[in-house]
């Protein structure tokens, strides 16, 4: 099992021959071990606080936002909504935008509002993109005639609000292809060659029921719990296997409070000024901005992300207690 | 808007009209109003401290465990690791035990491990829990045949491991099958009964991996991430839309680290004995012990799932310095 590692990957390896592998050199390597130990353990200690530091300053004076000018953006579900408003975001930032859509008219729209920016360059293709043969072929289209994406906006979602118990089996396999499923098809279609060329972002859209689970909406949460479990994951996993990888292809997931693009139907809240239903156009804002900050994740109001992790310090019971004193209430009615 | 929630359900409108909606009353309403909030605010802060000094009571004085004498407990994949432990626990308390899995010789051992055990009651059917024709099918015979299912277990799932690149889409797609959606089907086939008769209780067998996303894991965190969301979303809905339920159908969610049942091929970590790989006997234990306590989610083992949170209050980067710390490192090979 102590090389059970071997054949995954040799960065794995190399950490595994640190200090821990020299406990069987005799005392002389366990002294050793242990004072190896020891520093590792403050030397982590400084990088934490490092961190910390580091976190409380960027809150203070946020990290610049890089140039995302020539680079090839595809936005899924850009036809309409909050997808619409981050693709004409990133066309008015110079980067070609390539609107894919299952519905053709909403994507030729949204190129031909691109286009009336002047000067901007857009392309509209129509895909559904829980079809994992059409999510390739359509790559392939694109990649020819608009060049390879590197940047992929994970948008198109659907959202059916009802009590759980009366979701027929076919509304929630749709929520998890649509939702999920086609996260895996299309980071299979465009992930490998920004690694190629070592330089890409994956953007994920998940939303605030990936933080918190939400009645009338128990398989959207699901899904978008799973998004962001999905996210993380892939973070970790290129950190450990690609570590050269890091500061080359991002990762970063939004979690948007409601928004009015007509997924949601009806909304209350006790404090409607505190958390409004939120308009597309700042949400597309409040994306692209995290992206060109490499922000691995944030919410939508951005306190909102924090309040909740606060919240689940305490028990169960108190996020329950939370959430009938503020009485948000969704449904699909 | 503000009557958007009529026709979901009447208790939320009967809080709707609580101080909020006195607003258009006038002058004196206004004073109404912000008294009754103030006085809200209290007595939610008391509340609060309340739930908290009773977890911390709880931590140290842990609840007594309810009995399940005579219950009819239905756990899923029990021809096999932890769901067949959990089935012989269940059975050594006095319940009756339905033994479902897709490997019909395996679920029919267990029967025959409890019966050994001597006056136990159990039968076995294979049952694929991802197909849903199916699920339905079996669900009545076993309500014909054993009885109403009084506590579901799902505790079925499949862990394959590998570089998100190298999943197969085939492979994706039966991870959320089984690991998620199968629950949905389970519960569709369930549920309705426990509420009928006002007594049930649902256990997922999520993993840390629903906790935190892990290298070569990325769509089976998902899939446990997913899971914590549903049932965190099950809850709040019951407590929103059925309040009378709240201590009648209960919900458990166990986040297992790694258990050595055949998923986890191979696993290291730099200090086994803090993290030793689990025996499933000693995680059915947990998983039963959870559950007759009512405790809505606890990790095995249980500080995990504190330091896990503890650690997110830090940024990002600190989470992959201590995993890099920990040389935690799981494969298939």
């Amino acid at each position: 099992m102590a090389d059970a590692t071997s054949g995954v990957n040799n960065h794995a390896e190399q950490r595994q021959n640190g200090c821990a592998g020299r406990q069987t050199e005799g005392p002389a390597g366990q002294v050793l071990a242990v004072l190896v130990l020891l520093l590792e353990t403050v030397w982590m200690q400084l990088r934490v606080w490092a961190e910390v530091f580091r976190g409380v300053y960027q809150t203070i004076v946020p990290p610049a936002e890089k140039s995302v000018a020539g680079e090839v953006v595809l936005v899924t579900g850009a036809g309409h909504g909050i997808g619409r408003e981050i693709a004409l975001k990133y066309a008015s930032l110079g980067s070609t935008v390539v609107c894919m859509d299952i519905n053709e008219k909403g994507a030729a729209e949204t190129v031909r509002d691109i286009k009336a920016l002047g000067g901007a360059k857009a392309a509209a293709y129509k895909c559904d993109v829980s079809n994992r043969d059409e999510v390739l072929a359509v790559a392939k289209t694109i990649t020819q005639e608009v060049g390879p994406v590197t940047v992929l906006v994970n948008n198109a979602g659907i959202m059916p609000t009802k009590p759980f118990l009366e979701h027929s089996a076919e509304e929630m396999k749709r929520i998890f292809d649509i939702n999920m499923l086609a996260h895996f098809w299309l980071l299979q279609a465009f992930l490998p060659s920004m690694y190629e060329r070592k330089h890409g972002h994956i953007v994920a859209v998940s939303s605030m029921c990936g933080q918190m689970g939400c009645t009338n909406l128990a398989p959207y949460c699901a899904s978008k719990f799973a998004v962001r479990g999905f996210m993380e994951s892939l973070a970790v996993e290129q950190h450990d296997l690609r570590p050269d990888m890091d500061d080359k292809v991002r990762f970063t997931t939004i979690y948007p409070y409601m928004v009015a693009t007509g997924l949601v139907k009806s909304h209350t809240v006790r404090f409607n000024g505190l958390m409004p239903i939120l308009n597309p156009k700042v949400v597309a804002e409040e994306v692209v901005s995290a992206m060109r900050r490499n922000q691995t994740e944030i919410s939508v109001p951005g306190w909102l992300f924090h309040f909740n992790r606060f919240v689940r310090l305490f028990p169960g019971s108190v996020a329950l207690m939370v959430r009938d004193f503020l009485q948000v209430r969704i449904s699909g009615e």
